[in-house]
């Protein structure tokens, strides 16, 4: 309908159009649909929560994953059971994987302000599974420089046994939002003075220090993407 | 069914009774119903993924939440989705939420064998609107003090309008599992000898720097429990 957009609410190449599931009923002014950010908050987090319905009961549970372009890709055991009711349901598994990261607790004055600043993506869509070998190899390369940037390239790859022994499935980014909290506290004006300290507290993020496999050949150094940041 | 457990299955108060859904299809060695070790994880979280089924599809949403004992406790406006639904939902609404922390990034030198170190917990069943005014103001308090213990008491408790614009519901701690990671790097013997650096990067935790509000009063000096750790 690109005839008929506007530019209040267009979805365009660099934002994902809006949906009803992804319209957030609370706090809407934290939403995006920008591209850009959400493949940033995906592309920074290292675990994603992947829901999916049971005998009509939702279950959650924690996954890596990696990013192609505009597909997430989620591996794991041929038997898990995820990914095994994705091999089975016809066209697919109906899933939504979510990625949030806690950047900051907010410490207001009132109970009732404290909040967290943060960031989360979330993904709705029909897994599918992953058959073709080239897309398979491509989505596990991305699972691991997912990881650790470059990491793929530097380590062995996978063999036959190891390819048949995981199961990959996908996800298009196509129905998405994000969701975002930043900046301070928001205490009403009546309790700024009072004599509780209020302000941020940033999370550490990064890498500590690295501990070396027990059989690590001695002329092995640590690669120059593990320096601790 | 004191009389008839058996110490291999052993329900127990220190444990929670493992169920069809809590007993993992894949790395059952990697769970636990260790009452103490999902406190602990539950504990040391700041965000868990709540799942709920909406329209026969699943939604998975980040959100703070609390432990008083065996319940946990999430919190938002009277108008958010999943908890508008389970006031409504009777007898209440089936979830999942589910909380992951990732301790560090296990680099092998097979591509295969890349994992992290994480613990998990989570928590099947219905979630129930708390209605009682005891509860919910107890279920507050166990939501600030969850994103900083102590800090309940060392702020402006929730006034009636802000009691009536919260809805809290409430998780028993009843169907639940952990599932953990830990250890060094699993590869195969005779991937040893490959030139790839191999082993631990930890992740860093803790706090930040904490940064106070620009209309502080000049007398509230930092509390103790901020103290970068």
């Amino acid at each position: 309908m690109q005839g008929t957009r506007t530019p209040t609410s267009s979805p365009s190449a660099d934002a994902y159009t809006p949906t009803d599931r992804t319209v957030p009923t609370r706090s809407a002014e934290r939403a995006s649909y920008d591209r850009e950010l959400v493949h940033s908050i995906l592309d920074q987090g290292y675990v994603g929560h992947l829901g999916f319905v049971r005998d009509g009961a939702p279950v959650v549970l924690p996954t890596l994953y990696g990013r192609v372009g505009e597909r997430l890709y989620v591996h794991g055991s041929t038997g898990s059971r995820p990914l095994r009711m994705t091999g089975q349901a016809d066209p697919g598994l109906a899933v939504c994987l979510t990625v949030t990261h806690v950047d900051a607790l907010v410490l207001a004055r009132s109970a009732f302000h404290h909040s967290i600043n943060y960031r989360s993506v979330v993904v709705h869509g029909i897994a599918h599974d992953v058959t073709d070998p080239e897309e398979k190899r491509a989505a596990l390369d991305a699972l691991v420089d997912h990881v650790v940037p470059g990491r793929a390239a530097d380590s062995r790859p996978a063999n036959k046994k190891e390819l048949a022994a995981t199961a990959v499935i996908r996800l298009d980014l196509d129905e998405v939002s994000a969701k975002l909290r930043t900046g301070g506290v928001n205490d009403d004006p009546e309790d700024l003075s009072l004599p509780y300290w209020a302000g941020l507290v940033p999370l550490r993020k990064g890498y500590g220090t690295p501990v070396a496999d027990g059989d690590l050949s001695a002329d092995v150094r640590l690669p120059d993407y593990l320096t601790v940041s």
